[in-house]
Formats: structure tokens, C-alpha cells, sequence
């Protein structure tokens, strides 16, 4: 049961963040799942700021994870289970950077090693990390998702 | 007939536009039409320019519908009729931003706005909306789109 | 044989770049295979800079180039064969850029001329082209893809 692994880890997942505009959290079809890009709320409170300007990168890596968990939650509320996870397919990673910033993979592991932590080899997924100059709400990081569903 | 829906809104579809470099407009594979990024040009004419800088949100919001409409319009040209469109799945939204610009959402909803208006619930899509620096010909907003299609 | 083509072009595979972080190169799911983004390695160097700075637009179409070789070399290691390609479904193609560089799909053409020349007709792909401030390493252009396999 992965939700005995998140207990394991100490990750609580939050209430599945409602968009912040005119469309759905998830999709699913053809097999798979399309999450939205989610935003990093920890205690109900979003990290902001850019990365190399008033934002540290270790901040930056706990809002990639702070993203990475609101995907948890948006798996679990649109597949009822997380345990009908068969793979993570592939997350689109966007770090909010000031141009001479060049560490995004480093900020993008926050959400890459939470997911091998929490489904294991199924967790290990294809990844773009590329640097914005800013993201909604000032968000410093945002994620999106496309999973495999088990049939 | 989705096309009615279109004429009731007052939408009419252009000709699709041409790419700008060696790719195509479109591919369908795996039951999924994938359509390329599609730039705003409403009446023949590109909107341009960065928002928060020369550009208001206002006609940021005008460029992503004109996108949306220009996706429309791929999606009828690659399948024959928009009736054969199961679901919009998800729309990936880059908007020419200055870096103090965090309002994104509201603009990529002058497209997710469209798809739920033509289509309704099918309509409903996962998005990804971030900025970027500058787009393609200074292009103000550029969206992509994954659709799942009748068998 | 799509290798026979690749020596008729004098493309030489280099060995499939290792992630520079903790996740996987690609995934193979649902009959596509999700292609991490891959960076501009040419003779084992990274082409780094941004367009309309330190970078040539010269330069930076080689450096696109040398994303779809690595592409490629990604593909025939998860597949076996590059003869076990269907159809190149999308690219997605980030270009570090100033923010007055607008010639995004130009640069781009350097990956989609390759996989046209490589593959044929099945080489044509949707693809989007957008501007970053800068990428991971301070690469020039970063490239990821989805392509379709033979069952």
C-alpha cells in the first residue's frame, strides 16, 4: 500500500489544491494521467520568489517537493488510490531563476527523489527542468505530470 | 455538431496556420491528436509583445483565445470535424512575461475559457501555465495541446 | 535500417548521456516512448550561452542539432533500435534566450531538419519552440520528446 508508505516517510498529504482558474486538476484518458501544473503550498502557504534572487535553493528543493505532495494528493483524489499508480511517466519541471541561475536539476530532485521514495522503481520517471523567469502567483516552483494508470 | 456550438458563439474558424519552421501542425498516435504550440493572430495579424511591459493583460487574454482558436482549427483540419475530439486533455500555456508579471492563469483562461464553451464538460482540460522571457516572432502568449480522439 | 541512414548522414551516436539528476533518460509507456530533456553535448562539451548574448544563432542551431543526436542515442539505448520508431510525435524545445530574441523556431529547425532527414516522413513531428532565460548548466538549448513505438 503506497498510503503506508507516505505514513513511513511522514508525508501527510493535503487537501488536493483547487485550480486557480478555468480548468481541472487532472485528466485522465488513453490509460494515463494528466496532472496540472501544481504549485508549492506548504501549510496551506505558497513558497514564492525566484531562485537566485530572494529565494535560496534549499527552499527552492522543499517547494519542489512541496509540489511533488500536491501531485500525490491530486493522484489520489482523481484515482481514488494511489495504489492504481503504475508508473510516473514524466514531470515538467519549472524553477522561477534569475538568468545566471543554473542549478534547476539540483531544484528539480526535490520532486524526482520524492517520488522513487514513495512508489520505487515504478517512482522513476523522464523529466524536463528548465528555468522561467517567473511563474503564477510568484510561485517559485511549479510541476506537472503525465502517470500510467493501472487498467 | 460541435460547429454549431462554434457559429452560436460567433466563432469563426480561420485557415490553419502553416508552421513557421520544418515540423507539422499536427500528429495523432495511440488514440491522442498532439497539435504544436499555436501562435495568436486574429484577422491575419500576430499580437505581440510582452505583458506587463508593452502589452496589457486585457489583449493577453485576446491572444490566448486567438490561440485557442487557432488550435480549434488544427484540431478540424487534422480529424475532419471537431465532433470527433473525445476530450481536451491538456493545454500547455507559455505567456511573454515580464519577470514581475505573476498573473498567468487569468491570461491562459482567455483559452481554457474557449475549450469549455465549445465543447463544455469535454472541454474541461489539465494545464500548465507558466511565462517566458520572449516567444517566437514576440509572439504574446504561444499553448499546445494533447486531445484525446474518437475512435 | 534507420542506422544505414544515420551513417549516410555521417551521424556518429554518442553514448546516451547519463541524467544529471535522480531520475531516468526515458519511460516507455502506453506505446510512447516520454524522452527526458536532453542537453547540447557535442564531442563530450556542453554548448552553453544564451542566444543574443554569448551565443550565436549559428551556434545554437548546432546546439539543437546535437540535442536530437542525443535524442536519438536515448531512443536506440530504450528501444534496442531505432528501427522500432514509429512516428516522432512531439518535441518540446527550449531555447535560452535574451529577451528580444524572437527566432526560436529557427534554432529549433536544427533538431526538426534532423529527425525529417533521419527518419522521413515519420521524422515529422508537432513540436513547440519557446524562449527561457537559461537552462541547467547553462546549456543553450534543451530538448524532450514523445515518440510513438512499433508494438
Amino acid at each position: 500500500m503506497i498510503e503506508d508508505k507516505l505514513a513511513e516517510l511522514g508525508i501527510a498529504l493535503p487537501e488536493a489544491a483547487a485550480p486557480v482558474a478555468s480548468y481541472v486538476p487532472a485528466v485522465e484518458a488513453g490509460g494515463m494521467l494528466y496532472i496540472s501544473g501544481q504549485l508549492p503550498f506548504v501549510g496551506g502557504e505558497l513558497i514564492t520568489g525566484k531562485v537566485g534572487d530572494n529565494r535560496s535553493e534549499a527552499d527552492a528543493i522543499e517547494a519542489a517537493k512541496a509540489c511533488g505532495i500536491m501531485l500525490l494528493a491530486q493522484m489520489k483524489k482523481a484515482l481514488g488510490s494511489l495504489d492504481r499508480v503504475e508508473r510516473i511517466v514524466k514531470l515538467g519541471v519549472f524553477v522561477a531563476s534569475v538568468p545566471e541561475f543554473t542549478g534547476q536539476p539540483k531544484i528539480a530532485n526535490g520532486a524526482s527523489d520524492l517520488m522513487e521514495a514513495v512508489f520505487g522503481e515504478p517512482g522513476r520517471h523522464a523529466r524536463s527542468a528548465v528555468a522561467v523567469p517567473v511563474l503564477p502567483l510568484d510561485a517559485t516552483v511549479e510541476i506537472d505530470a503525465v502517470v500510467a494508470v493501472k487498467g
